[in-house]
Order: structure tokens, then sequence, then C-alpha cells
């Protein structure tokens, strides 16, 4: 993966789609599809966070790890034509 | 259980529902239920949060505690088809 | 009393009622009732709550203090039929 | 005074009016009144905020000052039948 | 002066007008009268503001100085019917 | 470079058009676009944000980088003619 | 320059007009005018901000700098007719 993501941050790619539209076209809203969460497989992390006294808190998950994130959380990125996510790792509800 | 909460975060199976339906199927507003919380039993926990230093405070909860938080804090997740919430521990407010 | 507050949390049992309706049935809005506080028993205390250093600082009110609380604050919960309040004790203004 | 403040509060009595109607039970404006302030007298004080570090900043005012804080700031109690106002420290903007 | 300011706050005598009516009786707006700030003469300062580990930061102006602060800070307050404003040191833009 | 990025700042030239309006002159919306991100080449940075104990965090994006950041972040500045954005390095999401 | 910047703060004679009317007197919007910051030289230096153990940061500007921050930050004062702007240093971008 040639993304390197910066301090506490993890590239993520998505195992169920952040947003689904029905066959019709129309974009169902939350209430409808009824899920909070993203799931995906986390591809990418970063060093970590700098501490006040500079140094640098190690991120908790790893590459290969499902993670589980709020629906909202995250900024979506595109690499080589695919979707990925980059999410702070404090906004990782957990992990399967 | 699969899932492994991050930080201070608690898996909590709920004992009561946080949304109920009257017969009519219409939704109660929280006058009408009357209730502010949600009571729950822990599954799941997390490790810790990272203190600046580098540390982990660990958490005061335990499995098998019942949780009891307010209505509106933490993320519904489905694990095997069972709805489980997912909560910081600084949002319950005690256990039984 | 069943019921462990988390953190700096009390249990509290309210002397004097959180919300009064006149006898018509019509709530009484906070400039017709006066009163910007609530007062009650501490009847359970957490252990305190954590420092960033791992320490806990315990609480000053201990069980059997008469507090006095704003009005809005904490969250009601019901114990075995009983009414109580969950309160912060920073939100606690003081005690008798 | 039976009544203990918490924290860095302290419990004034008011030596001024913090709200004034006209003789015709009007409520006048803050600009029609003009001041923005309210004088009182202390009668009980906090032991001091706790720190971080399990620390307890003492008071700067003592029982007996006259201390001068803004008009919205605290909350007011009434014990044995005399209005009190409690305020934090930090609300105080001096003293005479 | 009798009044003693407390923490980092200052008090300060204006030395320009906080608000300037036209001879019309009509109060100009910001943008008509076109100063953001309001210059006065410091009379008394506090003790400097706690720190978190219980020292005091000494104030850096002085009695005498004449301080530069934004229009709308502070709270005015009248004492022996002269008009004063109390503000924050670290409200104050810088000194002449 | 003569423009020199202050604290955690990095001078960034964009690679890929901040907003791009179509051929018909009619500027696009973000969903129109798809685009959360912007990517730019990191032509300057500065010398790294200050801690409180006075030491300075000397940051992980170096001069060549290509960084990738959200659409709003940053302020679009001009040197010599060209358009540049200036970012906090915690707005950069990663780099390639 | 008699004024002095207390603090983290900079005494700043713009370079360019922060508001820029038409020849018609209408006054542009910052889309129209395009330009979101503003340039100015250093004209005084504040000591710098004080930390919370009463050490006291150095600023990185000096007198002569010619600082570029962004449009709407800082404060307009007039020193003896010239008019200035007041900012934090943290709101400066950068230095030419």
């Amino acid at each position: 993966m040639k993304f390197k993501p910066l301090s506490n941050r993890v590239l993520v790619e998505a195992v169920e789609d952040v947003e689904k539209a029905t066959k019709s076209g129309i974009v169902l809203p939350d209430t409808a599809n009824g899920k909070q969460y993203v799931k995906g497989t986390v591809v990418a992390i970063g060093p970590g966070k700098f501490t006040d006294s500079g140094g640098q808190l190690p991120l908790s998950v790893k590459i290969g790890d499902v993670a589980i994130f709020e629906k909202y959380s995250g900024t979506e990125i595109t690499i080589e034509n695919n979707k990925y996510i980059v999410v702070r790792e404090d906004e990782i509800l957990g992990i399967e």
C-alpha cells in the first residue's frame, strides 16, 4: 500500500458498503438501513499520536484486523481506483 | 465473544429494550416511556484508555456486571444476529 | 443498596420532588416554582475519578449527607420501584 | 451556617437584589437597570478545588468578604427562608 | 482603591468611552464608530492565576499602565460612583 | 521557497484542483465531484509545534512528500502568482 | 513603537488592505476579492505566552518579518493615526 497514514490514523477497506442505494436508485436513510456502523479491514496504520512530551503512543490495531467504526467517521479516499476510508484509531469501536 | 472493544469501551447486551414501540406500532417518546437509561450485561471490555504518558487506565467494570447507562449513549452493533451496544466506560452511571 | 455508582458519581434519593405538577395537572415552569435546585440524601457513592496518572480522587461527600444540586443535573433511575438520581459530585453545590 | 459548599464554591448573601422589579411590577431588562454585577457577603466557603495530582487549591476569599460577581453567575438557594447564591470562586470578579 | 481583583483580573478606568451615543441620542454601531478596542488605565491588579500545581502566575501589567483591550471584554462595575471595567489580563492586547 | 510556515504548518502545492468548475462554468458541489480530499506536494514545512514544556515536536512529513488532506482544511495563499495551501500537519490524513 | 503587545501577541502593519472597496464604493465579498489572508510587517512582539509551570515560550517571529495571517484574525487598533493589527502568533500562517 503506497499510502502511509499519519499520526493515529488507519486506512481501512470497507467490508460492507458505507452507503447503499436501493435497486430503484434511492439512497435509504440510516433509519431504513438500520446500521450505525461500518466494518472494514485495516490495510495500513499510522505510527501513532505524539504526546506533549514528544513520545508516541503506538496503535492497538494492526494490519489485517477487521475494524468496526461509526458510520460517519473518517474520510473516503481513492487509491488506484479502490475506495478506502481513513479513520483515527479512537473512532474505532472495536475489532473482530 | 469475537468482538474486542478498543480503549475504554465496553460491549453490552441490553437487558431492557433500548426503544420500545407500543402494540399499535407507535414509538413512544421518552417522556411517555419515562426511562432515561438502559440496563445491560457487560459481555466484553476494552484494555483501558491510554494516558498521555503512555500508561493505560484499567476499567472498573468486568464481564458479567449489569451496567446502567444513559439512553442515547453508545452505538448499536449486530454480532451474529444479536444486538449489542458499545459504550465508553465513562458513560456508564453505575453497576448492580 | 445494590447499585454501585462509577467514577465520581453519587446516588441520591430526592428529599423534594424534582418536578411538581399543580393540582390541575399542569406542570409549572421553573420561574413559577422558583427553585433552581433539588435536595436529596446520598445513598451510595462512587470510588472517585481516575486522574491521568492513574490515581483516584476520593469523594468529599459521604453516605447520609444531604446534597443540594442544580435542578436539571443528573439522570433519574429506578431501583426496586424507588426513584433515585445519579449525579456527578462536581454537580453538587454543597451539603447540609 | 449549616450549608457547606463543595470544591471552590462560595455561599453568598446578596447585598443588592439580583433582580429588581419596578413598582408597577415590570421586571426591567439589564440595560435599563444598568448593572452587570451583584454584590454579596461571603457566608461560607468550600475547601477548594482538587487538582489532578490530588492536591487542593485553597480559596482566596474568606468569610465576611464582600464579593462582586457577574449578574447571572451562580445558583440561588434558600436556607431557613433566606435567599443565598452559590458561586464558584472563579466567577467572583473581586472583593472589597 | 478598595476593590481587589481576584486571580488574573485587572481593574481599569476607561480613558475612552466604551459606548458613545451621537448627539441625537442614537447609539452608533461598531462599524460606524470604527473602533474594536477600549483604552484604559490600570488602577488595581489581581495576585495572578493559580496553576494546577498550586503556583501562581504573576501579572505582566502593573498599576498605571495604559491597557488596550477588545471592546466587549470585561464587566463594567461602579465603585463610589465611578465606572470601571474588570478584565482578565489575557484579554488585554497590549500596553502603552 | 521564500515562505516559511510557522509551528506545525506545511505549505502544499495542490496536485489536483481544490475546486473545479464544469465546462459550462458551473461549480459542482462536493457530492457531484465526489472527492472529500485534496492531494498536494509539500514544498515547505514549519519547525514543529511548541509543547508546554518548551520543546518542539518535529514534523513527520518532509519536502517532496505527496500529502492528502481534507478538502476544506487549510488556507489558500498566493506566492509569486502560484497558488498554495497552508495546512497544519494534523490535518494531513497521510502521505504517498 | 510605544505599544507593547502582551503574551504571544504581535503588532503588525498591514502591507495589503484588509478590506478593499471597489471604485464605486461597494465592498467586495471575500469570494470576489479572492484572498483569505493579509500580509503585514511585524513592528512589535510580545514576550511570549506563559506556560502552566511559569515558563515563557519565546516567539518565533521577529520585528521586520513579513507575516501572513488569516483575513479575519486579530484586532485592528490605531496608534498615532496609523492602523495596525494585533494578532496572536499562533494565528500567523508563516513569514516571508
